[in-house]
């Protein structure tokens, strides 16, 4: 079996050897320049590790890896657009550095490049492949379209969150392992064994994220420790603790989270102070965990040796393991 | 053969048929409504006319039909809020009747309900469909980028300009021909010259829509007559004109596309006696006529019967009469 790190420079070769047209140049600069910003390449990864772990050869899947990669990309530029960022891994965003409607463009043609990778994979899995990925494509798209809906909205429910994030995040993790195990001409009960896996680890990350962003150490965190407090995002945190609180607590989150001017360390001090009242970090370790513990339970169902499941479990022992 | 009418009412009994799914209703209301304000589907009737061509049921193209229609008002969507437009068709543009952020997400979930339209051809010509429709959706966006930047350029030449709306509009007609072709099972070669058949007329088209915006009978066309020179539209007309003007005629060109303000009635006749002086309607008529017999030249090599090419020829002799 491959190691993670061969498999990394299995992806970082066919990232560099991706080819778009010189001109017009306004038009493919931003492809190269989101894409070589970097990041951890989970997704493609992901692809890779499935259909080795059905008994293939994973450079069979480096076209489908090089499509969910390039979809994933074009999704950073887009939502940058729509949630008018600046930074993206800490360099200027598309529509920051060109415009709007270049970034507009650009993410429409990177679109055409994720199709045009996924139509090289072999012919007799084309059908499938498709299939999953553009209902993974719009199950991504109905994602965002929900986390905008929810910025105006005071009623979203824990269920309705955890609907919003598996969209927008963990399908797309499902989609790469389901890829790779159609390439693999895995039994189609373990491809969707491997793509249940992807959504619940996939919810699990985002779960961490929300955590992280409130009790991460600052010195290893890569952001601002509290950014979601401060800018009232709709986390699982912020909506479970609106959930349980009663009385003082209800009444310190409704002043903080309507204040428009507030001094920062005093409102993520306020905020956690709820938080730690309400019990909420326990309570999303122990969803989280729920998510976890799902997936380890449908990756135990799917049939094949345990150290063919070893790379995926490391990965994935590996991500919530991490501090930032 | 099929009449157009017939085919027509096959292509509208199946645009009735897309169906999308309900939630989130933001996402998926704008698509609904940009598909219905009509148009006259010339796109897919080309798909379905190309494989009637060559010898097939026009019901066997009709999922690449589908794709190609709501590529292209996927296409229009983005141009609209690319171009600031308020109105399509007479009605508001999506981006203004919902938002941009809408209208940006909403596009690129028609991108994907392409492709699973696309996807649902039969499959032993997925790869050759999957093809076409690839580079002519990247052909179009290379287009729109080139149409975007000429704004800004004031060095942009008739071969430029000629290129620009090969992609930006031509591609997609031949694209369109050549998927009906590859549904039929035409040669490779037959499906080579629909395309470029389609890529002629397409260049025709947009030539005669350039002079009928200057030359059209106001009472008969359905907008401005004269749109192109008020806002100094890069049309073939006024680079034709800025080519061959010189003294008085260039200085006035000059003056009249350079003015921040002006008496509109004023400018068109103004830059309408340039044209005249220079003969520039006579100029791109035949500029036009070339593209034609081209287009026809190609479609006489195509190896089928007359009858069978009556169809196609009649629909082209239909949009080459239009007066609007």
């Amino acid at each position: 079996m491959s190691d993670i790190l061969q498999l990394q420079e299995i992806l970082e070769t066919a990232i560099k050897n991706l080819k778009f047209p010189e001109n017009p140049k306004q038009l493919y600069d931003p492809i190269t320049y989101i894409i070589n910003l970097g990041g951890k390449r989970i997704r493609p990864l992901l692809v890779l590790m499935s259909t080795e772990l059905f008994g293939k050869n994973p450079n069979d899947a480096i076209h489908a890896a090089m499509a969910i990669e390039v979809f994933h990309n074009f999704t950073l530029v887009h939502d940058d657009i729509m949630d008018n960022a600046p930074l993206r891994r800490g360099k200027a965003t598309v529509h920051e550095k060109w415009s709007t409607n270049t970034a507009i463009l650009s993410g429409d043609v990177m679109m055409v490049e994720a199709n045009k990778n996924l139509a090289k994979v072999n012919p007799i899995f084309l059908k499938d492949v498709l299939e999953t990925f553009n209902s993974t494509a719009q199950g991504v798209c109905e994602g965002q379209q929900l986390d905008m809906e929810f910025e105006d909205r005071d009623d979203v429910t824990i269920a309705e969150y955890i609907d919003m994030i598996r969209l927008k995040t963990a399908v797309l993790l499902g989609g790469a392992l389901k890829l790779g195990a159609i390439i693999a001409e895995a039994s189609a009960k373990d491809a969707d064994l491997i793509y249940q896996f992807g959504e619940n680890i996939g919810i699990a990350f985002q779960l961490q994220d929300d955590i992280l962003d409130v009790y991460a150490d600052p010195e290893k965190f890569g952001k601002q420790v509290g950014g979601d407090i401060i800018a009232n995002k709709k986390t699982f945190l912020l909506l479970k603790a609106f959930e349980l609180a009663e009385k003082d607590n209800l009444q310190s989150l409704q002043t903080w989270t309507n204040y428009e001017t507030f001094d920062v360390k005093e409102k993520v001090n306020a905020v956690k102070q709820v938080y730690d009242a309400l019990n909420i970090r326990n309570i999303a370790m122990e969803t989280m965990d729920n998510y976890m513990d799902k997936a380890l339970a449908l990756m135990a169902q799917i049939n094949v040796s345990n150290e063919a499941k070893a790379n995926i479990l490391n990965l994935t022992n590996q991500l919530m393991a991490r501090q930032h």
